[in-house]
């Protein structure tokens, strides 16, 4: 059976959301380079089951997930699958970038919503609130870390254009992705994320993407 | 006016929640050397606000905290303040210890409810549902990561007995906190958790402690 095959931009500073059916595949693209996309997962089927950076790190033993790796929910069940990456450094400590963020690192006065805003808005249709958000998977945020002391930076992503990460989705589930809204996280520049969504040619659940 | 201070012992592999007022102190103290304890924090008049190692870390730009960090909350509010640390290594990055934690990571069989568990149980009775147990404040829980790859191992804690972290309330709390379940985190053996809570002379709301 073919698989079908659709192609989206989400703007500079600005988010989406959409479902996936198990066995879809998402790509997330960066078109230009050095530029970061905050993912959030949750079941599709009861929303109080959403992507754990807590347990997925304590399961992988490592802070830096790539190709294979599985990324669960607060229930330890497998959300995603990471099954391709050509960059091989993303972020999954952080929360997604808020006003308050901006408030409290930047001192902006007028501070934009951010990635967390972002994700809060489309996440709403879905019945899904701002306080169900959580650490997101930074798919090409660069945060390398000082063992010794902790101490981490927010370093320019390693990603060149045409990079790409693919998740395999294991279960139904309602994902919100950005483009980044913070300057530190994307070298200095506010530019798109394409994503991809490749159907299972089995899986034929309706979708409102 | 007289500060009130009591003292509690966790027994090992156990969890207890209780209230904090704005103003108390939480001595939490590890009386035999080389044991975690868990701890959670909620907003004790909106449990929708929870302790958020995302945005807590995000703000530090550093994974290890210590005297003088805030332990800020998912709505960017400061829960609790660290004023005493005898240790200097605790973690943030991890879930709680579980049932499912010790099936996936261990293997185990009929496995012990953990952490997790522990603190679903005790968070029960103020509304607080295990959906609702993000990453917790791993007190003495000692994390060292390899900065190049981003592996990490669970290595056991630097405390002595005696050694204790004292956190000072921002606002009025629920709190969550265990003696840790898990064999690695605790150099090979389960053992009891001491608390202290010291009251601040002008804050008189009810407490159910």
């Amino acid at each position: 059976m073919a698989a079908e095959c659709r192609h989206r931009e989400i703007p500079p500073r600005s988010g989406t959301a959409f479902t996936l059916a198990k066995g879809d595949r998402l790509s997330v693209i960066d078109p230009c380079g050095e530029q970061v996309a905050d993912l959030l997962a949750y079941n599709r089927h009861d929303v109080g089951e959403v992507i754990s950076s807590g347990r997925t790190l304590d399961y992988a033993s490592r802070i830096y997930l790539t190709t294979g790796d599985p990324l669960y929910s607060n229930r330890s069940n497998v959300l995603l699958r990471i099954v391709e990456d050509t960059v091989g450094r993303h972020d999954f400590l952080l929360t997604p970038c808020s006003a308050d963020t901006f408030r409290i690192i930047y001192g902006d006065a007028d501070p934009h919503r951010g990635c967390f805003g972002n994700l809060a808005a489309a996440l709403a249709p879905f019945g899904i609130g701002p306080d169900a958000i959580p650490v997101a998977f930074n798919c090409f945020m660069n945060v390398p870390i000082d063992a010794a002391t902790g101490a981490f930076t927010v370093e320019p992503p390693l990603s060149r254009a045409g990079d790409r990460i693919v998740f395999e989705a294991e279960m139904d589930l309602i994902i919100g992705l950005t483009a980044c809204s913070a300057l530190q996280s994307n070298g200095g520049s506010f530019k798109p994320i394409h994503y991809e969504i490749t159907r299972s040619g089995s899986a034929s659940l309706p979708s409102n993407f």
